[in-house]
């Protein structure tokens, strides 16, 4: 059986692996398609004599904002254009201003106002709330008010040139856009539901790797499991950084425009802390088991952690086909029955019990 | 003395936030007067009529580069510079390669070679060694081949272009280097020094505050001390980060060019496996608190936590302040009392006394 099931893991873990670099390969060709789409504008004539030297804002654009996952992209790019049309206005407003002074007043003018709004623009991106979600928009802003108030002291048509500028990077967006989103769209969404779904899986086969007791026990194997466990006890800043994109993506699949994205992270910071709990448990189990103490309770908390896993298994299970946990009702006695086993023993493996019922709380409330 | 020590704590806490937003003023008003150097490209007629409308380079990159420390802001500039060279460099053998064609031709190789240049360098951004080193570097080689590469379809004079461009991301790249390295300059490394000596500090209160078991123990308080343990856990990615940005580096204050950054990883790594452990500690002591449970081998266990708890401030500040661990010859003995203590009560406790030998092993590996 164990064989069987050491088998299907790596063949689940090859799939795994096949199935990432196989999304890498297909996001590559689709940055190459999209960026030859945008070149186009300078390679056809007719197109170039439209938009002249300012396809390069286009490319531009592509190469930049084209990210991953659509959310990523959506993302990068509604604050690229909110950015540019913000700096852009301002950046006129700033340049008309000067305009008024003329002489040396306009370049004082036009150097104060750089000067105010680049370290206003900057203190604002230390603020973690907007560092978060609107950092790359603020850089954008900066950059282009910059580029606008600068060079209306050049050029008197400012207005037309930035109107230009607009309406390539618009065109740089859209090219994004439909290659992103209509080629084979990787959705950060699914990434996490996947992400989290599996967390409970590795999880569960962490703490079965930490109670059983063969002889033929590979160390690596358990090893293995250990390093699993660490990886969803460091996955808070993925974590965050997908279900901020997540909120980005529009309706796809089963996830609405209001589903629940912030629910991932409090079940996920649950896990976390369940995963600092087993990974504990194991090393509490090792050593008593190099003292050869305490087999009178060992037989009780095996059985309890492994009905733990299977509770974890199920859960997980029920997260990632968003059923209601069809369990429910099964899952219910097996934690009155742990419970009363843990207040029969009394042991210090309380604490995974009430973990567990808190998980099942947030489980259950998800759904 | 526990009232003092909470003022203390304060005083510290605030004077840390208050040096924190100090810091953010102090980034925002450098990169204002990067901004406005960088202007005067635009802003003084005899700059402007040197550089033209490149001088819009030397502003992207300005704002592009400027990075809060200056480990960052290095790493950034010179990836931007070799992907801005071999980008370049690239594109015009690509625009060059093309013109021997001519016609329909032309546009067809352009074509090929985007799609062909972009997908491989796509790809290579999605490989985790490239990504976490070079990935701002590729991005820009992707950008400055494409804009080469297809501008050089209409324009003869590519090679003069890419010159004119390089001068000005170089003038942009120097005054970046000036205001962030010359005028109150923010270290990566310091920040990671800093940060790793706290967290031995943070864990040893985090530790007394579990162990610690007044009456009036305000849950808040302990609630504050979990907290940063917490965070002690979830440091992985800013540690890694940084320590990147430390190896970019030159010179500076105690800091050598080969400072041992890795090891601050590995410490690191060491630490979020002793606040785990702490962590789930003081879940056990609470609740076995609450069954009264216990009460014969409290005692031990408390001062075998309270002497951890000072060995682990006794090695903060030993790296903090760089010096070779004066207090070995202190914590040895203690080391070897605890672990008599321990293997007399032979309880899971052992797990700690192990974790901590490690622990002063990497210190003392450091020094």
């Amino acid at each position: 059986f164990l064989s069987t099931c050491s088998v299907a893991f790596r063949v689940i873990q090859e799939k795994r692996c096949s199935r990432g670099s196989m999304r890498k390969v297909i996001h590559s060709v689709k940055v190459g398609i999209a960026l030859v789409l945008v070149s186009l504008l300078y390679l056809l004539d007719p197109l170039f004599t439209e938009v002249g030297e300012n396809a390069m804002w286009a490319i531009m654009t592509v190469v930049v904002v084209f990210e991953f996952s659509a959310g990523a992209t959506l993302s990068k790019g509604i604050n690229r254009a909110i950015g540019t049309i913000l700096g852009g206005g301002l950046g006129c407003l700033a340049a008309i201003l000067a305009d008024e002074f003329g002489g040396i007043g306009n370049a004082i003018v036009v150097g104060a106002s750089v000067f105010i709004v680049g370290v206003a623009a900057t203190y604002s991106r230390l603020v973690p709330r907007i560092k978060r979600r609107y950092d790359y928009g603020v850089l954008i802003f900066i950059l282009t008010f910059n580029l606008v108030a600068v060079s209306g002291v050049r050029a008197d048509k400012v207005i037309r040139l930035a109107k230009q500028r607009l309406s390539t990077i618009g065109m740089g967006f859209a090219v994004c856009i439909f290659t992103n989103l209509l080629i084979f769209p990787i959705w950060a969404g699914d990434e996490l539901h996947r992400s989290t779904a599996a967390k409970f899986d590795k999880l569960a086969r962490c703490l079965e790797g930490c109670l059983e007791e063969e002889p033929n026990n590979k160390a690596e194997n358990l090893g293995a499991k250990v390093k699993d466990c660490k990886s969803v006890f460091h996955s808070k800043s993925t974590d965050e950084s997908l279900a901020n994109f997540a909120k980005w993506e529009p309706w796809h699949g089963k996830f609405g425009l209001s589903h629940p994205w912030d629910m991932y992270l409090e079940t996920g910071e649950v896990l976390r802390e369940l995963a600092a709990l087993i990974l504990s448990l194991g090393v509490c189990v090792q050593s008593s088991r190099q003292l050869h103490q305490a087999t009178a309770i060992r037989e009780p908390c095996e059985i309890i952690g492994l009905s733990l896993a299977w509770i974890l298994r199920e859960l997980g299970e029920s997260i990632f086909n968003m059923t209601r946990c069809r369990a429910k009702a099964l899952i219910a006695p097996k934690l009155e029955f742990i419970k009363q086993e843990l207040s029969r023993l009394g042991s210090s493996l309380q604490i995974k019990g009430l973990e567990k019922d808190e998980n099942l709380a947030m489980a259950t409330f998800i759904f």
